[in-house]
């Protein structure tokens, strides 16, 4: 198998700080002449979803999922320190001391830069995602592990975050 | 070094949803003719321990560390949303809902496909778990560091998860 | 792009367990000669830090974060069973008793045998870490995510932990 100059990541954690590094990485690669490509899985999905999804799903078990996990990039904690919230507040507040771009920001830019969106289906059954529940301003794409595999295949790197 | 059309992943995390992340992966790639081999170290080891082992070791400190850490493939928490215990339980009804394989399907099916599962022998004598206590049905071998490097070496899809 | 016998690893964890999975990897792969580098960036550079750095930085967001994110390679928490410090304290016995190098000594061998320690400048300015406060004796470079690429882009494994 021949390699590109490709990144391929696997967000799997809803944790601010490292799926900003995730995009920080693929910004940086495209920027570089790269490509890039993120698939979104479990936790990761958060990133994916409307802000205002919260208790729905098709039975109790799902609903208890989505009410607990709630979705929108501007939701989501630190994987350190988050203190109930506060962390990701003080966090936000030094990147915007330091002009860096927001998770927002870093969401919309890599995707207008071309870097490749792709949803996990298989763990939006299991946290009872649906389709409707996602942004159509960020999402590419839909798919399974065998496209994830056939992507990181071809790629120079790959990451698990 | 020529790489081959495979997949090394470190499984350092004892947490269930990464766990299957790292199994799904691995059962994707041998059905699509790659190879896959998991190197289970640190909390991952704990997924090949048998279920019973607790309070073992030669000395009070390894006999703690097995009490806290329990083993079984079924005793493990979740990265997000543990809540003592009733995160794991749901997320196994929601799978098991989605007819999605369980973490114990997932770990037999995954060995049978030829997925290799080598337990990382330094950690294992750091958090005092013997050979004895691991599950043989599940492991093919022992390793330290130097064959995970020549396994990750030749494969095109490198992962620490 | 020709592919280096090269390791190229992300330490974005400030946990002890990960950091020392991030040290043994890169001195099984100089010993195996093969080249090593590792980019600390966000938690991973607690690591880098001298052991008394704290309420620093120019202003109260950035002493709160220096705070709170305690530098230095002896303060790291577990990932798993911190239990308010005494995990790390257990795990240190442990390691002892096995001579297994403590996780400031497998810092100083892997720079000693040649691992490349590069701290990543965007994210200190965002957490408000100066370089008067980084170990001079570790750190070899101060780079952002372009030369994390393309050091990654020619190694052979690549991971994030």
């Amino acid at each position: 198998m021949e390699k590109k100059r490709k990144v391929t990541i696997i967000l799997f954690s809803g944790d601010m700080d490292k799926a900003l590094a995730a995009l920080n990485i693929s910004i940086g690669a495209v920027s570089m002449g790269m490509e890039a490509s993120i698939f979104f899985t479990f936790w990761g999905l958060n990133l994916l979803r409307k802000k205002k999804s919260m208790w729905r799903g098709k039975n109790f078990l799902q609903r208890l999922m989505t009410l607990l996990n709630r979705g929108g990039s501007e939701k989501l904690p630190l994987s350190k320190f988050n203190m109930l919230g506060m962390g990701p507040v003080f966090m936000k507040m030094l990147m915007k001391q330091k002009n860096m771009l927001s998770l927002e920001e870093a969401l919309k830019l890599a995707r207008e830069m071309g870097v490749k969106m792709i949803a996990c289906t298989i763990t939006m059954g299991v946290m009872g995602i649906s389709r409707e529940e996602m942004r159509e301003d960020i999402v590419d794409s839909y798919a399974g592990v065998s496209t994830y595999l056939e992507n990181a295949e071809e790629s120079s790197i790959t990451l698990f975050i």
